[in-house]
């Protein structure tokens, strides 16, 4: 880039980096607030996370409280540009670069390893699990990671349970702050809005069809339902199908549910979760979107195999002809509020990141046993207190009244 | 009384029973088919529940799978003499009647005690506790017992540490079939129509308070605020009362939320939810309601001590006078879906009652292990798929392929 | 009745009419003041809507205001004898009874026409249709007639049309502090309410059809469906029908809709809406329920007919046998919100009768011209602005310089 | 542009419009089978819309039905490149551009009055004044008119009612398919879909005040407190404030609204809805964003005036600091959901086009009177079957019975 192109860069990173400090108040409150005790000063952290704007205003809390932030993405597709340029223009290091594929996203984590991180913030475990494999001996000499996600969180179980987890880690996942809310309500939000906007279709009468009813189908079936469309849900476990019964969705089996239906949403967490034989299934014109964490909840190459031809109907609409039915696929099966979208909301990733900011501070600050810890409770009740604060609420204290009795009454026949 | 009127009893009971049955299709249907097997064949097994018709109806299917049945209540004011009298009429042993008060219903429970039950079905371990405490040698002679509640389990989980509970029991309270509906769908649905229906009002529009954002509260509040009604939620704990934010609530301090609020209804678990402070925050007119479990949660007492003067406004309320402003309470602060309304609805109380049945069942024919028990998965499945039968819904089976390769991938970085 | 049956009655329909007073601000405020002017003093007024509490508080904010009430009952069986006792103690004269069938109410009404009132608030049109063929002096003499109803104002526009309406009527139902909300709110809510009270029934997860897409039957659509119900809506108007789908409902033919359909609820405001044809596609247990104006919506001779038998299932729910299924009908067919509920609720009928209370007002202060007129705007905002301040709000005035530009840019291409 | 340039925006046009054809199947369908009775053969057809790909559709549907197609643009922003050239090059006459300003554009529209139209299908009105006033011949030998908005139907009745309009005007926005859906449905998901697009936030908990409660109003206040937002509704007409309420909005002044919104959306259809006394109100952060149909109604010229400072916050948004405090306005207050998103969604403008093609069908082959006149029910009617069946959805007939005896009732007292 010439200097101009790289100022340019600079000054719209720092843009989207202020426009998220602005709706972040628990970041830029309480986090802040909180790590301004020194604890995280002179500290290697890694933040090892999608490389946009959210993610730019973490690193940039970190580095403030006097943290030595090396900052890298945790997938090769979603690093953004002038994001880097606006924190390396502030002094942050950062290893990663938008344009690039897998081999370079590889290669640029290794790099991220040689630094010698003490502690990372870490998605999907991507740069603990390489650590482990590759740099054995930075890897041992990790304090402590903090991990984002379900998949990351599994990870970690297995190296701890297989004896192969030396240090400390911290799970974001098991935060109440966290889960409770960015599936839910972030996925649910950004998953019908990029159906929707890559679509421009109405969604009042649309049949959509949600495929699994953990938080995050939930999420999209209340939210498209709350929208005016006819929602039915695939489900294989018969007391989750039940509940999305009673939530006022159609359940049935696949071969009740996808004739007619207009789109097609996965969110199973699995793989393969529509392939040929619900393909056979759908209707000329359906549409298909993925919101689960796997990028081939729907069977893209077997759709590839079975179509006579396939064109871009619009952009991120891929449509396959299959003999005289047509069934179009979103942003090819990846996620689809990330690829079709700006991924989650911000205020969802500010109390995310405020369990990963908090989460580095912890494990820089307290003895922490080896092996997967929860953040401690009253850390999460910060979060979502200070959450609260910033909308100008403040709520009553418990009142012991309220429970002491309770317990009292249920001792009856003990004595 | 009389032959003709007992006549009259055992057919309106009758027909209540039927009623129950026709809408009760698990109870109907699997657990009779399962019960058919004879395990619970000469086994005396004790019902202690609200005996109204849909608890009659669980004894009949007992009974007809040859159990020897003898019904009692759990709670002196919700015994029906028809339905009593029309069990008796089919056989039943009965020990309770309609009218007495607390002590004739403690002499009942004993006089169900001495009946020697091999099995109980118990509802806030009302009948455990008797027997532990005036009949230990009919309680140490219980095969095991199946109970309904969350406070009963608390009850049998202090007996089981205090090692005090011989024998096996089953909470079916923990069976998602249970806890994943009664609260949130069955009193939710009800606690509104029991407000409604004792006030004629109208919701739209109506600004409601819920204390409390636990399953109960959350039902109350997404059925208020469904009808159009602008809904506050009181909750302490910062995690819940940030979900109800993003439900699209009103939080705030009781100082918030109070003042204006036309009703106020209560689901804490708790006790003494809205007392002195509270009521000082009431505007005129307002009424309290309670969903929660303890009949104080609402502490009319000192509402009385407050006031100048209370009077019955229509029934089931009583307005009290508070120096220029009026209060009204609804069913003297009991539990307003049961003292204001019939309870929870018919096919909530068939997926609660299949637990229970299943639950007898399974004690009668399996070696448990002594202490609290959960209902095994496949009985809570089998009652959900059993559910979505009757409604003509057949699921999918689960696909292996969409679960193996996911664990195969959560392997990488680990050989 | 014995001295003390009637002090009791009095007592109670004073308690019912006190309840309506407080939760009428708009009868018991604005509509009290304006009428303290004192244009309805010494004036005959007729009151003759159904006779209960709320009709009753009406009665006496005119009786306060001057006039000469005299109260009669829009229909036989829904007047109640406290309501009528508690009038007749503060003197107020009431020509109606419970427990009276149509002959009865027919002398009633006649008896009512010979005390020659000058003003009538009518509902149905009944005691003016009454007037006009049995008692045409008195009608000649009036000066004017309210009316509250669609049914009543089709029958004074037929009147008015054949030269045979010599005085000025108003038809309160045009006001849109009347129709936009008794239909849309108060008899969603109220049949609703009524459908689950009768039965004691789960709504969540319920397959309800909603014949007619008119303001009653979106009102109820809307409020099954906000409870959980999958709502479907037949309709044979193609454009109300696709309105019906993008709120989210199905649609189609009864061929369609109501195989599998748990309730069935009439509103077309026509007759046999639902007759032989409609009972064949019901499947087993299904529930009919009729929430529009006829009584004839659910063609139950026809269903009698067609039954081996029927019985009384439950309190107003009679269950007919047709060749191995069962089919329910409430109330006999009979509006379900009146006949099995408490009717609308209060809040509503402050509107109407606010409506038609200002309109007996309107009629005794102002020369209006002869045939149907419609309530001045200006008073039909007051109302709702009155109600709006009972609630504490207060709207801003309308700003001149948003209208005036818009106009302006409309002229171009004229000049 | 080169040639290459040209055949992939050739190419891309005809991606945008074949994906639209695909998503119209009332156009694709009944319309097209309408207009193949040769009635618009060898008629010359002005379509002057916002002229992208659901137009260009529109365009080409008339052009196969064998009119002389002339193609512009209602707007000198929303015109795009692709979809000019692929109508192009399937042969229709477009006198249009994007990247003109209004100069240009006013100079096409005088083009296409030149190529001598006989029908017009108007935005607006705007082609229609020009001719008016700048092509009085042309004006004259004009067949009729189908006009698609409020505005352009005000200033055809102001040219009718000053005797200006020589021959027979439609209008679109009567017909029951257009006006039910379009701005209820249409711009309420849209509006709704840009708010969130262009700023990257959450809904669930966002308080968002709408300004005016029309249909526009009602449809993003619907759609926002479904997916969680907490609405207030700022209306000056107190029924319309009272509907909200029931409607479970909050409703009040601005004073009492303002403060604390996230989010302000206007759409009164007036000018200056948001001014300088709205703007003191905003707390820090507020985002204001405008659905109505003028660009006037957040005053920004007075934003600017009364702000120190403004800048790009992100695109689409601009920031302005008001001591203190920072503003954001959407899309320098143009309609957000066309300036910042895709318009109506394609299924709405299916219906919106069908009313405008069949209109100019309807022009061409009856005789209409001069004015401005409706486009007949039953066209109407068959529209929206269209859409029905397209969805798979037949109804049933109307059924004579349900309608004949309740005339005969209304009769009583005639005699």
């Amino acid at each position: 880039m010439t200097g101009q192109a790289v100022d340019e860069a600079i000054a719209e990173g720092r843009r989207k980096i202020e426009w998220v400090r602005r709706n972040s108040p628990v970041l830029d409150g309480y986090v802040r607030e909180t790590l301004a005790d020194g604890a995280l000063r002179g500290r290697r952290v890694a933040v090892v996370v999608h490389l946009e704007a959210k993610t730019a205003f973490l690193a940039k809390i970190l580095a403030e409280a006097g943290a030595e932030v090396v900052v890298g993405g945790s997938n090769p597709f979603t690093t953004r540009n002038d994001v880097v340029e606006a924190l390396r223009a502030d002094g942050l290091t950062v290893i990663g670069r938008e344009g690039g594929g897998y081999p370079e996203w590889e290669e640029d984590l290794l790099a991220l390893a040689d630094t010698e991180p003490e502690i990372v913030i870490d998605d999907g475990a991507e740069l603990t699990v390489r650590m482990a494999k590759h740099r054995p001996d930075a890897f041992r000499r990790l304090a402590g990671v903090t991990e984002e996600t379900t998949t990351g969180t599994h990870r970690l179980e297995r190296m701890a349970s297989a004896g192969m987890l030396p240090f400390p880690a911290l799970t974001a996942n098991n935060a109440r702050c966290k889960h409770l809310f960015d599936n839910r309500y972030g996925t649910g939000q950004t998953t019908v809005q990029a159906l929707l906007a890559l679509t421009n279709m109405q969604i009042a009468g649309m049949r959509i069809v949600v495929v699994g009813y953990g938080w995050v189908g939930r999420g999209i079936a209340t939210y498209a339902k709350a929208l005016g469309a006819r929602v039915g849900v695939l489900e294989v476990d018969p007391v989750r199908a039940l509940e999305a019964m009673m939530d006022g969705h159609a359940v049935g089996s696949a071969a009740d549910l996808l004739p007619g239906a207009a789109a097609v949403i996965t969110a199973t967490g699995g793989i393969r979760a529509v392939g040929l034989p619900e393909f056979d299934l759908l209707s000329d014109g359906a549409i298909l979107a993925n919101a689960g964490h796997h990028d081939l909840e729907i069977d893209v190459p077997a759709l590839e195999s079975a179509a006579t031809s396939s064109r871009q109907a619009r952009p991120q609409i891929r449509a396959f002809d299959l003999s005289g039915r047509v069934v179009n696929v979103l942003s090819e099966g990846a996620l689809v509020n990330i690829a079709g979208g700006s991924g989650h909301p911000i205020e969802i990733m500010d109390l995310t990141f405020a369990v990963q900011g908090l989460g580095a501070h912890h494990l820089a600050g307290t003895e922490l046993p080896v092996g997967v810890n929860v953040l401690p409770k009253h850390l999460d009740d910060a979060i979502a207190a200070a959450r609260l604060r910033a909308g100008g609420i403040t709520l009553d204290e418990p009142d012991q009244r309220h429970v002491d009795d309770v317990l009292a009454g249920l001792s009856e026949g003990l004595e």
